[in-house]
């Protein structure tokens, strides 16, 4: 079984849309979910913290993302996620990059 | 935990908007979620069996649904489960009724 | 995309174990998933409403259950729902009998 | 709504179990989530790349986890996913790390 995800969030960067050689078309962007809580002493919701991830789609997915979904958008996502880790070389020193990558199943405009 | 559930499906009946005398906005609909199976014979993709749920939205998600979504649109609901059954009394007799109700927690457009 | 559950209950019947003529191991029993929920007038937790599930495990997932899963077993079930529904002929008259099926791929002892 | 994730995977610390100085139980391990895949050419399974996650529990399920879970099981989780970022000030330089955190909402020994 893959670990599967839910995630509504705030789509961060214009989706980046390719095809292949092979023909496969692979649209992705960030996406930022923010979890609000309630801020008792100030009585209002505020934001938490955000969870950043990497939305990829494939195929027919893929091609309606790219035609349907901008930068601002508020959206839901059900996929399978990755936790990818590489060693970077960075200017600052070579440290261990981690990052979120979601395959999207389903991805459709939030409507809260 | 609750009995938590994310379908895809197709909107059936035109959604009902109500607010109760206590100002609660609701909004329910019923939602065809069909499982697309490849038939090997045929070699092409059918439809399967239909699973049918009674979808309610409460509060924000109720106004923003009857605002945006309509009978025959496709949507991605995440919500939670309940079975309902109730003893009918039919002209054909008396039965027990089972009805799949999902309370939503977050709905949007299907783009695949 | 399947309707895809997550589920926490109580298994209901013994498991049933059966191999088919093809050598296919199935295992399945009845699972009550139970709401609970804090009565504010009583000041304590109580039993809500139970969802009714017929669970279903094929292949080494089938004959795992069947081992360690018995009548009585809290447990935790992620699978595929299907909502069945067929026509019966009772006693008490014709009707639309309705079941909910889970179609396993991960089943838990629940540890809460 | 969180960012809501179901996993199966291998325990691969033995779980740490604190009371806070308030009477709060939390236990917390390390968890492998290793996805398997089919090698065509090989025509075997194989094991494919491997998710971390740090599952925290609180409360009733911490004292079951400390109880029942031990490093080296197959368990079943499903929580909140939080991915946490900060910065490092590690020998070999400065970097942000990240860790995906889930808050378990129900664990069980995995069947399969």
């Amino acid at each position: 079984m893959s670990d599967r995800i839910t995630i509504t969030g705030l789509v961060a960067t214009q989706p980046r849309h390719i095809v292949t050689s092979e023909g496969l078309p692979i649209t992705s962007f960030r996406l930022a979910s923010t979890r609000r809580r309630f801020d008792t002493s100030a009585e209002k919701w505020i934001d938490g913290e955000t969870n950043w991830y990497t939305v990829t789609a494939f195929r027919q997915l893929a091609t309606h993302t790219a035609e349907s979904v901008n930068k601002g958008d508020r959206i839901l996502v059900v996929g399978k996620l990755r936790i990818r880790e590489w060693e970077s070389d960075e200017r600052t020193g070579t440290g261990i990059e981690v990052e979120a990558e979601v395959e999207a199943e389903a991805i459709g405009h939030d409507l809260m």
